[in-house]
């Protein structure tokens, strides 16, 4: 019989896991939140991931357990282990994953380093945070943000009264993120995978590009990034994935800053967008390496199939919602590039897709790859 | 609305449209022949293939109706095309690809070369042939084989008397295909695909290995085939797909003979195995292309990541049933590899997967690819 592996949640992570599984033989399937979700073809179930009865009667299915997002609740978690269910990542490495208070905790606990930070309880305490910060800072909710949702760059306390109100009427730790404003050079991001065995790989370090809060590019590797730079980033995220237990993909988002240091912005404990161009680019892809990680099975090349590769997000599509309506031009002009797209509706400043080109000459390729992406621009 | 694709058929070659699919952003949708077929992620419905009903009811919820395979017959066909549904290859094609005699009759006309032949109806006719080619020839039944299946190579007439009898008692022509034994020295392949606009695009010709009938090996592109015998190739391939207005994915089997000529051995007009290394080792793979072409949307990029791709496939599996047990050696000792299973149970002699692997040195890919699929041979 087939390998069974369930995933909790039907996005575009989720989706971009099928091929994968089917590819290598396994049995993929998705518990998701409703209808028509990005990972429809492989939905077996449907339900509410914060109910552990759902999620108990979905995981007693499969082999092993994993996950579209980072959003199961610590109880419903420690249900399923408590059930005997297989569940990768565990609740123990989910749990810095989910709330940025404690991943900042954890990373400053292990010498790793990070932006200055402070868990805020009141708008003095935030206040204090800015006066030694040059009066500016960036001030994040612990919980539930992407996407730079949830995100703020602060002169005064005041700009996050609603947040202060709404944290203190929720569960948990009632306090604020706040960050220095890092002056970084770049953006970077590294990802490795582990097996619950020990097994650490690398890809090779990545640029990213934000806009607005939200990734928008992807290069890899990073442009001058070969040497101490690349060692330095690899050696940063297998230590995390170590330390913190991590199972399936860790993506470790980096501030490079004008004195070279790198400093960890954000962790994502699921194959992250900033790695999706090894769908096309590598030997091994993110989805496939995090099915093999999380059944335990040996993990797989991470090499390059070219020297290049760039990712350009398609971020909210046409204002008609045709998608279908851009595929003859985009192809036509672009017969190198590889489209994917998630089944979901345009609407402004979403993610509904990706591109990707792959060739030797970077510039060349991140070219080509943004004339494709713009076709399915407003 | 994500564009819909209907594929006739749930086994392998309709699975592995499905991750091309997924991340193209189609809407896949597979009319199976039952439940727990290589396809059944996609499968949207159950049914006979012969019942034209059955089969207009599937297409009437899709863009365009394609096939995994080439048995389902003219009246459904030309049903469907009365009803005004899109059907990729249509009739007049996959006439030519259903039966052995008329293709042969087709291929003549064009002047294309194959191996001498003959229509023969009796074992007198058949002898007459043998005693015109040295006592021995292939005799193939014309509709239904495959895989070596409905092949002989027989020295006497014997040798076919239970085809002759099952042939007289079967519809339309009452006759098998009689063809001389080529004397080759190496087996090829040349795929191509073509869309109603009438685009066409060709990946590097292969070199096949077959053992008792069956596909083994793939190596692309064909060792010392550059410059004329693989333009050759190619303009043979793009004719008869032009010629016969196939839509879609066409392979090409041929023989290479003692004095450098090049003579068509079998046509199939879908994805096929000898191209199933475009999986891994070109920028667009038969499935995608095959996806794209009969949707009649631009045709991608038939380059190859690297310099050589070995394909090998995965020929019965273990005794015991369980490929799973195999996985952890396999992977662990080819990272490189890329494993590909068709959720098909065990069976001697059944196709269940193949490997890939590609590289700068066919050789060492080569030894690789064939390692790697040796852990699942019984």
């Amino acid at each position: 019989m087939a390998l069974r592996v369930g995933v909790v949640g039907g996005g575009q992570l989720a989706r971009m896991m099928v091929p994968a599984a089917v590819e290598l033989g396994l049995d993929i399937r998705v518990l998701a939140e409703g209808p028509d979700m990005s990972a429809a073809i492989a939905a077996t179930a449907e339900g509410d991931y914060h109910d552990a009865d759902t999620v108990l009667s979905f995981a007693r299915e499969v082999d092993v357990v994993t996950f579209d997002h980072e959003h199961v609740p610590q109880d419903v978690l420690r249900a399923l282990e408590d059930a005997g269910v297989a569940v990768r990542p565990g609740p123990q490495a989910l749990a810095v994953a989910q709330d940025k208070i404690e991943m900042r905790r954890r990373l400053s606990e292990l010498g790793v380093p990070v932006p200055d930070w402070a868990a805020v309880h009141d708008a003095a305490e935030l206040g204090r945070f800015l006066a030694g910060h040059g009066g500016r800072a960036v001030v994040k909710t612990p919980r539930g943000g992407y996407d730079g949702k949830g995100v703020r760059v602060v002169t005064d306390a005041a700009d996050v009264e609603d947040w202060f109100s709404a944290v203190a009427e929720a569960a948990g730790e009632q306090a604020l993120l706040v960050e220095e404003l890092v002056p970084f050079t770049r953006e970077l991001a590294q990802s490795v995978a582990r097996r619950p065995s020990g097994e650490v790989v690398a890809w090779p370090l990545v640029e990213t590009v934000q806009r607005d809060g939200v990734c928008a590019e992807v290069v890899a590797p990073a442009p001058d990034s070969a040497g101490r730079l690349a060692d330095a980033a690899e050696d940063l995220a297998v230590r995390i994935a170590e330390e913190l237990g991590v199972t399936g993909v860790l993506a470790v988002e980096l501030f490079q800053t004008p004195d070279e240091r790198i400093l960890v912005n954000e962790l994502a404990m699921r194959p992250h967008n900033t790695g999706h161009w090894t769908i096309d680019g590598a030997t091994t892809s993110q989805f496939e390496q995090h099915l093999r990680a999380v059944l335990d099975l040996p993990l797989g090349a991470t090499g390059t199939h070219r020297r290049a590769a760039v990712m350009i997000n398609v971020l909210g599509g046409p204002a008609d919602g045709d998608l279908a309506a851009r595929y003859p031009a985009a192809l036509a002009d672009h017969p190198e590039a590889k489209f994917h797209f998630y089944g979901k509706a345009p609407r402004p400043g979403r993610k509904i897709g990706h591109v990707t080109v792959i060739g030797d000459d970077v510039d060349d390729v991140a070219y080509r790859a943004r004339a494709a992406a713009a076709h399915f621009d407003d």
